[in-house]
This record gives structure tokens, C-alpha cells and sequence, in this order.
């Protein structure tokens, strides 16, 4: 065991403050990172607050991790001393369902092990996982990822979630030339699926309310862009996208979007809204639409998604904080202001 | 023009009474069929009765047509007097958008032409067209089916309507060996998914709220049955189907059935609730199911369900009755105290 500096919160109304911890030694097959920059995803925030239930405290949030390698254990043979690598929302999974054969650790059958606030049973005293707001952490090498040297790290940190959640629909629907892909949402989720639709191919249309965020949509690379307040514009893009990445968390009228696919289109919903929608089904039926959802990804998909920002060059537009501005990180996220993703610079702690 | 007997309403609260009006005489394209059989829908009642608006009275329903030809018009070359034929859904389509050049005519960019209640171009005088309770009908050659002569001829009606509506989304999601199919709901929809699923080789289990109908199921084909009243019978399907047509066209909770989905597993909406579902995304984006929505199915598809149906000689259960009894049969059909369509025998008139 070796003692973990951490930023901890220890009740859904308390603020973050120093912590400290004890993380296990590396097991045979573990890679002991040092972590340089975590990504803070609204995810991080729910769990914080408790507003899903089930938070353990103290609660070390932070999924969204790119470090160098400090340590790796005795049967680790693709990881070595100060490799540049990333870990994001799972760290462990059962690896013998059909989902985990079919490389969709995601859906474990027998539940995967999350980063962080999740029962981790490869570790004995440390009952639920800590994240990534912390200097080290230790993960099984199934789920140490390569992160491209070339990337800008800070800004590679929000891969690991915001980049694969919509990497991995926009894959699996076959996004790339000659689709019309929508994006519903200008936020971390948002602007990753607008970057990753542009380099696939395809032919990318930002919807959103705010006219504001008309000019930042198309530098990062939509060719049009929907106002979906106006039921004017709204009636225009009417059946016109093959795909919608719907990354609205918040309740919305997921009629309007589904108008806007074409026969036999699919609006994949990566956001989580709590409350049910309401979804009329004629407009399924009259154009054999579909409504799906996506989570993240699987391991491999992950490391071809890197790969591939790799190759494109890219990363999230980001904006580097210090540990000690957490709290206040939480705030502005509430009001949406931030473009697109905070993250935590370690070199703060 | 001809005259041509039928059975009309002339208003939302209005009973069935003979009606007499001229259809036009055979088009070079057009086939003129002496109608032997029509289905009752439950769309029949709707329009009927103005549930969805916009009903133009006198209006003649029916749309599940199965006859014998009587001419044909100069230009048809692939039917003859006397053959075996069937008329649905629809009696014309634009033909050149992209759905009808993909047989995906159900679905037509331009609006096709219903078989009653819709304007119908090809016909100057009758601006909307009459529908299948009449003794004859005259249809462009291409929305003309030929159905195998083994069949039972007032079974086979109901095909051309509940048949392919539950055989269209059964093909496109792949149904067969392997595959486990759930099906929601057992009326004249139900019971046509089941036999259809079971011939095409998939496992077959029935979702239903009535204990009652568990010996019928497993007659029909279901090789298991969940009583979905039972939230102990849910809970341990979960995630136990790959597919579910689901016919319920009442409010249901959507959720509930989305749950015994497989990771990627669909969920498609045949029947039409009025009402919207609410659907929780969770359960949606914990397992990237999908919910979608099918229409009745094109013209060749629906010559191979008909192929596919003269081969395994599956046609729906039937209750023969008179056109004096189209009234009856309404409100026993809002009492789904029918197994599992009624059938109006022409010879009646």
C-alpha cells in the first residue's frame, strides 16, 4: 500500500478538500500511474452531490485521466516506465459475459468495476474505488489505455469519457461520408461529437437553442446549423439527418428531434435526462425511426478512438483548473459555463 | 365507370349501411377485382369513427382485400381474369422518391395513396378513395399481390394488413434461428408476430397481461409466455430478448418490456398508442436498446410474406361474418373479444 493525495467531498452539500488515502501496491497485472490531468465530467458532479443515490463518502470523483506509467506489475508487458496513458469510466470488468467476449465491457453482465464510488473487489480495504481527482491510481492493464504522444495532454484527459461516449454511436450507426449526421447540444459531450463526426466524413449539423453558439459550432466543425427554437427552421430540417448524437441530459422534446431524421434514422441519446420522455410513437412508425442509447464504450474501442484523435489531431477545448477551484468548477458547470470541459491540472495539488 | 356496391357510415356515430357509388373502369395499368373477403382493422374503426380526424364521409373501410380478377386493363401483363389476388394498405405511390425506388413505398416521400380515406389522384370524380367493404375494387397493377392458392382465402385477408405489418419489422430486425422474439400483446396483430416469428425459426415468447391467453400462445406457436402483470415474471426475463414486436396499441409501460431487452436489442412499436410513452433513457442507454417504430411493410415485401405464408400455410384466425354485422363486430373488437379478426364474407351482400 502507498498513501494517495486526493481531493475528497464527504457529503452531497460539503465542498472538496484535501485527502489522503492508501491505494494498493501494484497487483501482477497492474499499472501504477502518475496522474497529470483528470477531466471533470458532469457525472462527477451527480455522484458528488448524490443526486443518483448511492454515493459512498468520502467520494473521490474523476474519470477522465491521463497520466505517465510509474510502475508497472510483474506479468504488465505492453506498459513500461513513463508511458503517456489514460484511464477512463471502468477499471475492471468480469471479462468472461458474452458482452465482455464482444468487447462491451460496458455492458458487463455481472456488473463492471467503475472508476470511481464502485465496489472494487480487487482491492480489500478499500471497499468502493477513488478516481481520478487524485496524484496516482492503480488499474488492471485490460483497462490502461496508449494515449498518442502528439496529443495535447490536458486536453486528451476528456477523451477517455466525453470523447468515447460519442465516438463509439457515432461508429456503431456507421457515421462517414455521405451521412448527415445531427448534433443535439453544445457541451463537453457535444463539442467531442461535432470534432469526431467532421474528421469521420460525415456532413455535420449542429442543433441547438442558444444563436450564441452558432459561430463556436461551426469552428469546430459543423457544416450547418439547426436553431431548434424555431419551429420554422425545425419544419425546413425536417427529415433530413440519417443520425442525431442527442447529448441534451436536461428533459426536451424529443419529438421535434426525431422529426428530423430521414427513413430509417436513429437518435442515439448519450445524455441522461432523470425524468422519462414522453416519445410519440407515430413518428416512429411513419418512418421506421429509431430512438436508442449509447454509453461510452468498450476497452478496444477506446483505444481506437485515441488512435484515431491521434491520427486527426485531436482534443477537447478545454479549460485548466487548479484542484482547490473544484467546487467552483461545479458552479459554472450548472450554468453551462464552460467551454467545453474543466480539468484539473495535478501539478496544483 | 361502374356502380359498385359497398358498406358505408356517414359519420362518427353513424352504423353501417349499403351505399352504392361508380369506381372507374380499368386504366391501362389497372386491375378490376371482384372482392371475395376483407379484414376488419382496427385503422377500419378509427377511420370510422374520426378517432385520428380528418375521416371524409361517406367513407368505405377495409384494407386486408383478398379477391378474384375480372379484367384487366391493356397494359397489365403479370395477372389475368380469375387469378387469386390481394389489395392492402395502399393503392399507389410517386413511385421515383427514394422510399418508393427502395420498395419502401409505405413510406413514400410524396404521401402514397391509401386504399380508403385518401385523395386519390388516378380517380377525377371520387376524391378519396373507397376501401375494401364492396364487392369490387380497381387497382393499379403494381399494388396488387398474388395470393398462393393454397391458402384459405378469408384467412389470407387479414394478411395483407396484420400479416405484413408484423412480418415487415420481423424480417428487417433479422427474426430467425438464434433469436429470441418477444411478443407484446396477443389480438389480430399478436397472433400473426407469433406464427410468423415461430415460422421463421426464432424462439418465440408471448408477453401478456392475461393468464387466459397462455394455452392460445403456445397454439399459435410461442414456445414460452411471460404474464407481464407480474413484476417477479419481469424481473427474471430481464434481459432475456433480442427483439420484441410489440402490438400493444394502448398506453403501456414501455419500460417495463424495454427492460427484458438484450444489450442492443430493439424494441419495435407496431400498434400506435394515441397517447406519447414515457421512456426512461436509462434503460435505454445502460444496455444500447433500441426503440423503434414499423408501418406495414412495401409492395414486394409484402409478395414475399405472402410466398413466405403460402409455403408454411399460415394464415390468420379468423370469425367469417356478414356485412350486416360490421356494427356487431366494432364494439366486440373494443372488447378484444375476437379471435383474432373478423372477416366480411362478400357473398353477403
Amino acid at each position: 500500500m502507498f498513501t494517495c493525495d486526493a481531493f475528497a467531498v464527504d457529503g452531497p452539500d460539503k465542498t472538496f478538500h484535501p485527502f489522503t488515502f492508501e491505494r494498493r501496491d501494484p497487483l501482477d497485472h497492474d499499472v501504477d500511474i502518475e496522474i497529470l490531468y483528470c477531466g471533470v465530467c458532469h457525472s462527477d458532479l451527480h455522484t458528488a452531490r448524490s443526486d443518483w443515490e448511492g454515493t459512498i463518502y468520502p467520494c473521490v470523483p474523476g474519470h477522465e485521466i491521463v497520466g505517465k506509467v510509474r510502475r508497472v506489475g510483474k506479468k504488465v508487458t505492453r506498459f513500461k516506465e513513463g508511458d503517456t496513458v489514460g484511464v477512463g469510466c471502468m477499471v475492471n470488468s468480469c471479462g468472461t459475459c458474452d458482452c465482455c467476449r464482444a468487447g462491451l465491457e460496458q455492458y458487463c453482465e455481472k456488473g463492471n468495476t467503475l472508476t470511481y464510488n464502485s465496489p472494487d473487489p480487487e482491492t480489500g480495504k478499500d471497499r468502493y474505488t477513488f478516481g481520478g481527482y487524485s496524484k496516482r491510481i492503480v488499474v488492471n492493464d485490460n483497462f490502461v489505455l496508449s494515449v498518442p504522444e502528439n496529443l495535447d495532454l490536458a486536453g486528451a484527459a476528456p477523451l477517455l469519457c466525453a470523447g468515447i461516449t460519442t465516438y463509439s454511436p457515432l461508429r456503431h450507426w456507421k457515421a462517414g461520408k455521405g451521412m448527415k449526421v445531427g448534433v443535439a447540444g453544445l457541451g463537453g459531450l457535444g463539442h467531442m461529437a461535432v470534432k469526431l463526426a467532421h474528421a469521420m466524413g460525415a456532413d455535420v449539423t449542429m442543433l441547438t437553442t442558444s444563436p450564441s453558439k452558432e459561430a463556436d459550432a461551426r469552428r469546430l466543425g459543423a457544416h450547418h446549423v439547426v436553431l431548434t427554437r424555431d419551429s420554422e427552421n425545425l419544419a425546413k430540417a425536417a427529415k433530413t439527418l440519417d443520425l442525431i448524437i442527442d447529448t441534451i441530459a436536461a428533459k426536451h422534446n424529443i419529438d421535434a428531434y426525431l422529426n428530423l431524421l430521414k427513413v430509417n434514422g436513429t437518435l442515439v441519446q448519450v445524455g441522461a435526462p432523470a425524468e422519462p420522455l414522453p416519445v410519440g410513437v407515430f413518428n416512429l412508425i411513419t418512418a421506421r425511426r429509431s430512438l436508442a442509447g449509447s454509453c461510452i464504450g468498450g476497452i478496444a474501442e477506446t483505444q481506437e478512438m485515441l488512435d484515431f484523435c491521434g491520427k486527426h489531431n485531436i482534443t477537447a477545448d478545454i479549460e485548466l483548473i487548479k484542484a482547490q477551484e473544484i467546487d467552483k468548477a461545479y458552479e459554472r458547470m450548472l450554468k453551462s459555463d464552460v467551454k467545453y470541459r474543466f480539468v484539473i491540472d495535478m501539478a496544483s495539488f
